[in-house]
């Protein structure tokens, strides 16, 4: 029977079906079938009448949020070393730190705490590096499975510039690569693998050519970092006199797979950068506190939106030290208008944008993700802003703001992926 | 007997002494007496090996945090009407909210709401705006002086340009002002008045005038607003074309008091003013989270250190959205770095700068507060991270940092303003 595949959630749904403005229904039902929304209706039509219905009455039912950027053996490091920037941030703090997962008991240790933590800051979606551990990676697959929320996870090649206890032989990095793939592409619906060059600077020609042909070959999606810093910039420059800019190194090698690709942060892209990835949908995935950490500037994320670039949210633990896409929301926003002081053509991102890009701007890189349009996975949660709204009756979209800028974790009640409710992590 | 003014507290001790470091004791014993630091030991002295050690042991014992700037009749508004500039934000959000205070219930039950959440975010002292309503800002010191926290709490002085609604008569101003100096002069010794003009914008010259008179008469500290926003800067002048600066027309009357006076935001002021803030000892209080939010700019902290300007930290309630100043230092810090960027002779604020600044900078604006030195006030915090640092084992540097970036509330224990315990409000 059908009815069985069917539940229904009552409560004040909020949403982004576009960036431009939220859309609101308060004191309606979300129908879902199988997973996904069926429709959102304000009166329950009576062929439902006799179905068990999730009641949620004056708490938000928003869609989960989407972390397009997470380092998962950078968790330890949340919060500490700071006070580089990127490339010598990466020798004193990070490279250190994820060279210890070549022993899977830490890894399992870790993993399972970063697992805790996504899970309680509402994050339902996440595309995450691991290290250049086969075994700690699949510790990782294995707990993400578990969770019962979706990832995309690679492990990380790495082959030159890199201190010797995470430099990687090729021909081994591509294997292990290979492994990881056939063990877990048709393991969980929810949790896939992505290739993972960490970025130019750490990966010979040789290995971005053969990570571009397993690409290819297995359909899968890619991410990296592209133009973060500009010292970074420079030295990829020296590395490769040859191509015309950062940006097309990953294109030459096949990397930049029409709308399978992340790149993060993008601060510095010329304008050559930015139609190559509108031409070829690759995403930009916006860090922007990871970027005043480790001060590598802020990235124009309105000329992005202009030019058709998809552009989704970043954590980006641990350069970043917010777990939550709320934060992460609301800094997005404070970048953009100090951007827009410098640039008064490109104005500041709305409350609205920001919270789209964290929900369904990120989420579209995961299929229908990130909205309650028909059709779109039933990724939710259930927020109870009851102690954020004490003294005004608000508006469901002044109480969606109210949450993103002065919420935390301990206003999230329930989390949904595909329509099934996510609990408490027991391991 | 001076024993019975004796406590003993042991645990993990940090604090800032000077910006450039922090200072950390592991598993030591402070001494309090009369409410005062006395001193700090490694070994308990014989002397008072009979007293019960109040025993924190793996626990954090750090200043309580100072916040410079909080407008308390705002706090409806947090996390809301982020989407304007300084002077359409006040007509639009923040003027409507501020009139509500004419209503004494109202006031009581914001108020009331207001005292909970600073205690919750382990701020002890703070400069607080009221409304320009007398009976209302009386409730405001009511209770606060029964809260146990330290604050300056100022009555709100708006003489024109401003609605209706809260435009004061600039004798009924006066007079209010006066009425509550006397009522509250004397009444606490945690919690006085402070001289409020809003800014020069809706201050007559006359009120300023008067109010200059009324600090000196009373020896009152003063708090106001400088240099927040580019359109204010040029507004100011036009009110005021004879005067060569805005820094100027509070000093002219009066209102730049040797080390008593408080300036918000301090953004655009230019040499002369940053050198007559200097000669004043002027503070300028750093507003990160309301600069961006508002599209105001960001302050050049480092410009203010240099030029021997005191400096502490403020949340700027409603402008800025959180409450706590560990948010505002990890803002302050990206703020600095992002200014960096843009000019490299002024080097990003390190964390125990930042740390400095929210504590021992602010903190000296109330006297000895902010640190643990010998004769300071035992303002503090005790700190449980031990969910912060289940990986590593950490330096108590490293541990603060965490507690910084990645801590909450939830995370602080206990709190003491001078000595005595604060206990969570039962109002």
């Amino acid at each position: 029977m059908v009815e069985k595949n069917i539940k229904i959630f009552k409560g004040d749904i909020v949403f982004t079906p576009t960036k431009d403005k939220f859309q609101t229904y308060k004191n309606a039902y979300i129908i879902i079938q199988d997973g996904k929304v069926k429709a959102i209706e304000k009166e329950l039509k009576e062929e439902y009448g006799h179905l068990t219905i999730e009641d949620f009455t004056d708490k938000l039912i928003i869609p989960g949020f989407v972390d397009l950027h997470f380092h998962a053996p950078q968790f330890p490091n949340r919060g500490l070393g700071l006070d580089k920037e990127l490339i010598p941030w990466l020798e004193t703090y990070t490279f250190p730190e994820e060279g210890k997962y070549a022993d899977i008991e830490y890894a399992k240790k870790v993993y399972s705490k970063v697992l805790h933590e996504v899970w309680k800051v509402g994050t339902t979606r996440i595309a995450l590096f691991s290290s250049i551990h086969k075994d700690s990676t699949k510790i990782l697959f294995d707990l993400f499975i578990k969770s019962g929320l979706g990832a995309y996870i690679g492990k990380v090649n790495m082959d030159r510039n890199s201190p010797e206890y995470i430099l990687e032989d090729t021909e081994n990095s591509i294997k292990d690569t290979i492994e990881i793939i056939d063990e877990y592409k048709n393991k969980s619906n929810l949790v896939k693998p992505i290739i993972t060059p960490r970025f130019v600077p750490t990966c010979t020609p040789k290995l971005l050519e053969e990570l571009g042909k397993i690409a290819e070959k297995y359909d899968l999606p890619v991410q990296s970092h592209l133009c973060e810093n500009l010292g970074e910039v420079k030295w990829v420059g020296e590395l490769h006199p040859n191509f015309k800019n950062y940006a097309s190194i990953y294109e030459h090698y096949g990397l930049l797979r029409n709308g399978k690709s992340l790149m993060a942060h993008c601060i510095y892209n010329n304008e050559d950068e930015i139609a190559l990835m509108a031409k070829n949908n690759v995403y930009a995935v916006h860090c922007p506190h990871s970027n005043y950490n480790l001060s590598s500037g802020i990235m124009p994320v309105r000329t992005f939106l202009q030019s058709g670039v998809p552009v989704g949210l970043g954590t980006d633990v641990s350069g970043g030290h917010a777990l939550g896409i709320p934060s992460v929301i609301v800094s997005c926003i404070q970048a953009s208008k100090i951007k827009w002081l410098e640039n008064k053509t490109l104005p500041p991102i709305t409350t609205p944008e920001a919270f789209y890009l964290g929900t369904k701007g990120g989420g579209s890189f995961f299929g229908k993700v990130g909205s309650f349009e028909e059709g779109y996975d039933f990724d939710a949660l259930i927020i109870d802003d009851s102690t954020l709204c004490e003294i005004h009756k608000l508006t469901l979209e002044e109480r969606i703001q109210k949450f993103i800028y002065i919420g935390d974790d301990r206003n999230i009640v329930r989390r949904y992926v595909q329509g099934e409710f996510v609990k408490e992590l027991d391991f």
